[in-house]
């Protein structure tokens, strides 16, 4: 199958690595604005060859988008524009919402398959890119009866191959729900990296960081030219979020002030979060009969 | 030598394990109110024999006191009065101003070596003991001028068998910046968890939790029956933590909303944390010439 991959970032070059390893692509083109991004992805043989957008979306079968939300919205009706009559188009932003909303009376919408692969590091392109990223992680996909089924079902197939589960929801769930379990702890070790940051007796600090601080302060690495269009496409709901934690955390900050009582109840209600860190929530989610597609457990 | 080691949780177990590995210790005694746990850390060896308080400070070289740091307070004028002419006394408490008041004025203060070993992990209990949980890591010793020289050296030698490296600073110094490196992290986890747990939708979000989620909120699995009193000891320089943080979390919260630059130069700015979560660290720090001994590197 030919592929197209816009963007050879972690999440681009990733999915060439795996595509390329499982057979699922036979000819793998990259599209990639940044010179020194291409360069490395030619040369760790992310992609077969690079063409400028146009060459590259002539004759392939899947176009996969892998820039920064903000440059979705703007290249995506392009895309959806100048791509053969059967070609099936996806993207993997964070977002999906505004991102839908660009192209929803598009003629060709029905070829676009929004999706959100759940994966990544904190380090950002070519060199980042590395095989498994995906296993056993979730992809979403949104508002999928808004797609052709042919178009669903070979971005599903995608997935599969990358031995990734599949959740479907509407675009301003996946949203939702991604402000709360990825936005928000973004926000959370970039403000912890600040505070930080801004002591006056900084290298000491620095000098005892362990690895409590650095596990919370990880994320804190991510790249603002990612995470920016983020925050700022999905400002609804980060908001919200944000403004949820903020109560939570003044309620630990009080109780710890004035209530020994009320902050004990606290810490030991956060112990609860044991089974999802640890990762047992999909067998009790399994119970409640939710609409995920597992194919790899 | 002989070590009686009070309290067998993760910390004082993984001390057993690495000074028996060591041949530090010939003989390990433990002392470990919890019967289950003692029973646990004979079963893994983690010591030769059980004993009562009393029974375990006659004729040992050094005690170590690893219990919850309210316990320690309770308990560590016990021990110094108890203690042969001879012995030497420290704790690994994460705080250290208050339980160093508690003895500012024992006779015996001198045997004593207020120490903060920093490392561990989010679980506790014997079972969670392992070996090499020290290497690399530093270990804080305060006031040290307060402590006999032998009595210090001692310690430091037995810091240096864990492979660790020793940093020294003011019980003060210690708890200013443990407040923000240490306890802060922790205090941001356990208002993750619990925001996220407060979703109505939780079940949707936690089959989301992907990486990124599980790193920042890892911390919010600790035990309160820990972390609750280092909390309470530590409320001065905590609650300066948590007010500090607030500020750069709405800093960043008001950026999103209003101030699409402010938002990218706070972004930025956190990356900077890089070096120190990527553990570059000890190097910038040497050129300083703090006073930390470098045993392992």
């Amino acid at each position: 199958m030919e592929i197209t991959i816009i963007g050879l970032g972690l999440i681009g070059g990733s999915i060439a690595l795996d595509l390329r390893r499982s057979h699922f692509a036979t000819r793998l083109t990259g599209v990639e604005d940044n010179p020194i991004h291409a360069r490395e992805a030619v040369k760790r043989n992310l992609v077969d060859r690079i063409l400028n957008i146009k060459e590259a979306l002539t004759d392939t079968d899947i176009v996969i988008i892998a820039i920064p939300v903000d440059k979705i919205i703007s290249l995506l009706p392009y895309v959806l524009s100048n791509i053969s009559k059967g070609t099936t188009v996806t993207d993997v932003g964070s977002t999906k919402l505004e991102i839908a909303k660009a192209v929803a009376n598009h003629p060709n919408r029905r070829n676009y398959v929004p999706s959100h692969p759940m994966s990544g590091t904190e380090y950002s392109g070519p060199m980042a890119a590395k095989e498994g990223l995906f296993k056993q992680k979730i992809a979403i996909i949104c508002d999928h009866k808004k797609s052709a089924p042919q178009h669903l079902a070979l971005i599903e197939k995608m997935y599969q191959t990358l031995e990734m589960n599949i959740a479907y929801m509407s675009s301003d769930e996946q949203d939702h729900s991604t402000a709360f379990i990825s936005h928000l702890p973004h926000a959370v070790a970039f403000a912890l990296a600040n505070t930080v940051l801004a002591k006056e007796n900084r290298s000491i600090i620095f000098d005892l960081a362990s690895g409590g601080f650095r596990s919370t302060a990880r994320l804190a690495k991510s790249a603002p030219s990612m995470w920016g269009p983020i925050f700022q496409q999905n400002k609804f709901y980060i908001l919200e979020a944000m403004d949820t934690y903020i109560k939570h955390f003044i309620e630990l900050r009080e109780s710890i002030e004035k209530n020994e009582d009320e902050m004990y109840k606290l810490m030991t209600n956060a112990n609860k979060i044991k089974d999802i860190v640890d990762g047992k929530s999909s067998s009790m989610i399994k119970n409640e009969n939710r609409i995920i597609k597992y194919f790899t457990k």
